[in-house]
């Protein structure tokens, strides 16, 4: 199992997130998206993630609120552009603490031979703005801890599925 | 009433559309939105298009067919992300003819003062690469196109408001 590799080039409108899993890529699909594993992998280990709504489909419509240890709210919704299993999610994505500041989230698995997937996953802004400010934040640490959550999840997915 | 300006700048995922239209942003908002109105702006005018399916709500999906003089089909799908009146639509699109390659389309509509309203569409692409091919697919002169057919549209609706 690899670490995450985040690529962020100056100038651009895209944060690149890459990592490879060791499980096949069904179960990595699934552990990305069925909703009641969500609040098991989104975001740092330290917010609660609570899903109000999330219809996994082309069309559909995700509502996510994480709480830090003190109580206060971050809400998050997107829809779903397509969801074809098992390698492909595109949806978009709004943290309302930034109205009107939208991005494009593209997931793409590929199987990697021998039984690991490759996740790519890759954010696109509205501006170079945008992105800049989503990397200020300090979203680096928080989808390293995020992917770090998810290869939890799929190793207990794959040990289920072996047993 | 100005022309489409254009912005292709090198190395960047994004196009982005500017121009100024001779009626208050309320007009402007319905000729952008109103699936009746869909089939004559969309698009080159030599190519006639239908709207399949248009829920122009905020999770709501869109489906156009756009045909060419000899009947060659082109279809185009996305969902709406965000759709606020009388200033903000934001919404995904995805040409079946290149399937996978998705963009994030945001239109925001300012009032310009005196009764005008300034039109600005960003158009951002999962990779540079999809961006450049998207421009060297003559998509200026089908946007430019577009946009004079949509200010029709939308001199039509101020003279009938003004009526």
């Amino acid at each position: 199992m690899s670490d995450t590799e985040i690529t962020v080039m100056p100038g651009r409108q895209d944060i690149v997130l890459s990592r490879v899993f060791d499980a096949p890529r069904d179960i990595v699909f699934r552990a990305c998206t069925e909703p009641t594993l969500v609040p098991r992998w989104w975001g740092p280990r330290h917010y609660n993630t609570t899903v109000e709504r999330d219809d996994v489909a082309t069309g559909g419509s995700w509502y996510y609120i994480s709480r830090d240890e003190e109580g206060v709210e971050y809400r998050f919704h997107g829809v779903y552009h397509d969801i074809t299993p098992p390698h492909r999610i595109v949806a978009t994505f709004e943290y309302e603490g930034m109205p009107g500041h939208v991005s494009l989230e593209t997931v793409t698995l590929w199987e990697d031979g021998a039984g690991t997937t490759r996740y790519v996953g890759t954010s696109v802004f509205q501006s170079v703005a945008d992105r800049d400010g989503m990397v200020q934040s300090g979203m680096e640490e928080g989808a390293r801890e995020g992917m770090s959550r998810l290869a939890e999840v799929i190793r207990v997915l794959r040990e289920r599925a072996e047993w």
